[in-house]
């Protein structure tokens, strides 16, 4: 049974135990929300994870960080650091999404050493296969599909982003939508051309059912994912994109009734006062399924700093109800991202989920930023280092630039404000 | 005549044509903003600048980046340095807070080199002669003040931050808010401080009349600087700040009323929630005067990244109807910045105000976006780099990572989803 199956019986099972200790929430809520699909725990029954995740509403905002080697750049080991570096600075899940060098070993070394739920786009690896094998990425079939997402399954990824719902109908709706750019998704735009080269449907909204019972057997979570997202701020909440979102909605309906897990995925690139907006569209039309936001991106000017347009769109969007933040790097549009890419983009995102749970659950993320001013206020730069989102650099850029007093920093000097004041507030 | 006063006589003067074509309004809108005090321009009658610049509603939010030495680091060389680099990334003002080294020195310097409007906090250098030259940074009076102000009038200074708002009413409110962190103001710490030690009312309060006649003299823009901003999120929108916020929009009135430009500046720390609560107060108590923002930063414990956890505030601030961003380095919190924090605090800063700028005045600032958008569907890697927001950080990203095919980059390599879905949409 999957956790879904089991909580919709009632059960707390030691994987929900853990969950609710660590988010500091009842079990019997945990499993309620699990129940009605507003939480999904990724874990495959095959896959041992030490930090299980929960995603959804009323839990900790949850960012996930992208791996995985390019047909250009990266190898086993340099993916392998990456996924140090990401666990290190705070990543509650990874996805590989390599579609160079041996797939399956990068993914089973990932998955081997993973302490974090492991997500995949199966349609890499098929249109891979294919491509090395026949030469041509879009030669595969439904058998080649059902049979990379068993093998995966089987090897114990967590999540599955499937794009069901880049559908002919929404291909349709796409084509009238007079967009700057079509499809910025990888897999969606395989799919698309998938579509096109064979004048078939798309093969994961055509199979679903097949992918469902994969999905069941090993409580994978599918991660539906948006296909048809913005690619540019120009393009967002337009006609193709809410067309994709019904069919998800649709789809992650079907899902539930399976006890197969859900989430929906989200753009992409978006202007700052349409966010509330995508994430209300999201609630609505999927049944409230957790939702996983790829951003948004609030310009899309900002190459080269894209974790920080990224950061200011999470922010925002997961104080309106997302559950979950992909990362975005510096190098996103510009290159495949080094070891220090993945440091700055897990950091960016986690800043941002931290300002959201401020606004979602005040009471719990107010402890850690009291804890912060508290040390401020007495002047412990120890612990002031300590509790900084990243104590490694926070101690770096302080021992850089010593101060003659070593009570204040070398910005203020002898005129720190909270010296100045300690003095004149006692009187 | 100050530009308020012209503009209330309805006189449209060189630097309002210049102002209101780079901001593509006419003059004649302008000039009635600039009457009703929702715009103002920063230039002293004695400051040559070739980039002034109007901040208020209806026009660009710009943004300011603080220089200066403190009492443990920085020399002229290096803070000319700082100056080059702010100006280069695209700052639209500098604000000059030395307080180590020769003041009137570095001052004139920047004064000279700045091609946009320079900013001081007055009571600095104040604090900063009483110390030396007696020995104690409390140990000057109201004629030290106005000298000091009437001297830096004299050499050029285009606006003043003076905290004429920390009376001793808000500080009574402040000693009751039961904040954890209450002075965060290196400004209003010094004047609490001379408050507590004189027993005697804020001379910037007191004299406010004598400021005004000085501010009229030269055409100063008065920042009227909120010294009792939250320094911690659990500080926010509290008594003190709402107090002084209060006492600012009377100040402003007065002003006004002598035709000086005025604007307000705010927090500081604010949880995401309550951002829009604070535009709005400001608007309301300063009858609309323009809002000059610290950050804000949305959580304490971003140090060393609080330029992302600022960039977040700022731009939902600014969409919100903030005017002006003051940007915040990565060493806010840790360290004097280096010239490197700059230009990571400007970037961000000009991200921030941005995205606000899409949401504020869409037709005009989507052009950029649309421009990059442009370039990434026609896979034209020059022109994506030339309107990155940092090209040479763009520049060096991608040459860093050279992809086999030369019209794709190497994160997603021959799987690049633009070129790929040319060809299935042609069909």
């Amino acid at each position: 049974m999957t956790q879904l199956e089991l909580a919709k019986n009632n059960k707390i099972t030691p994987l929900i135990k853990k969950v609710s200790e660590a988010e500091n929430i009842s079990a019997k809520k945990l499993i309620k929300d699990i129940a009605t699909g507003r939480v999904v725990i990724p874990k495959n029954v095959r896959h041992n994870i030490s930090r299980p995740c929960g995603v959804g509403s009323g839990l900790k905002t949850k960012i996930n960080a992208n791996i995985g080697t390019s047909t250009d750049k990266g190898n086993l080991k340099d993916e392998l650091k990456k996924l140090s570096a990401a666990i290190k600075y705070g990543a509650d899940a990874v996805m590989d999404l390599s579609v160079g060098g041996d797939l399956k070993k990068i993914r089973q070394e990932v998955l081997k050493r993973s302490p974090v739920p492991v997500g995949t786009v199966p349609v890499y690896e098929i249109a891979v296969n294919a491509k090395r094998q026949r030469n041509n990425p879009l030669k595969f079939d439904a058998r080649d599909m059902l049979h990379c997402l068993e093998s995966q399954a089987e090897e114990g990824v967590d999540f599955f982003t499937i794009h069901s719902g880049v559908t002919q109908k929404n291909i349709c709706a796409l084509k009238t939508s007079k967009r700057i750019l079509n499809i910025v998704s990888r897999g969606a735009a395989i799919l698309a051309s998938w579509m096109n080269y064979h004048k078939e449907e798309n093969p994961f909204f055509e199979y679903f059912d097949q992918i469902l019972k994969i999905a069941y057997r090993y409580d994978i979570t599918l991660s539906l994912g948006d296909g048809l997202r913005p690619g540019s701020v120009l393009d967002a909440t337009d006609k193709a994109q809410i067309s994709e979102l019904k069919t998800l909605g649709a789809l992650a309906q079907r899902a539930r009734k399976k006890n197969v897990q859900v989430m929906i995925e989200g753009p992409g690139h978006v202007p700052l006062n349409q966010i509330e907006e995508n994430i209300a569209l999201e609630k609505k039309y999927c049944n409230n399924a957790p939702f996983y936001v790829l951003g948004p991106l609030v310009t899309d000017i900002a190459a080269g700093y894209d974790h920080i347009s990224s950061a200011i769109g999470g922010a925002l969007a997961a104080s309106f109800g997302a559950d979950f933040l992909c990362y975005v790097t510096p190098s996103e549009h510009l290159r495949h991202p080094s070891e220090d890419d993945v440091r700055e983009g897990v950091i960016a995102s986690r800043i941002a989920a931290h300002a959201a749970d401020i606004v979602k659950n005040p009471k719990a993320a107010l402890k850690w930023d009291k804890a912060m001013s508290l040390a401020r206020r007495s002047k412990d730069w120890k612990r002031q280092i300590e509790l900084s989102v990243d104590p490694e650099k926070a101690k770096n850029y302080r021992a850089s630039s010593k101060p003659r007093q070593d009570d204040v920093c070398t910005m203020c000097g002898e005129y720190c404000s909270i010296k100045l004041t300690e003095k004149c507030m006692r009187e």
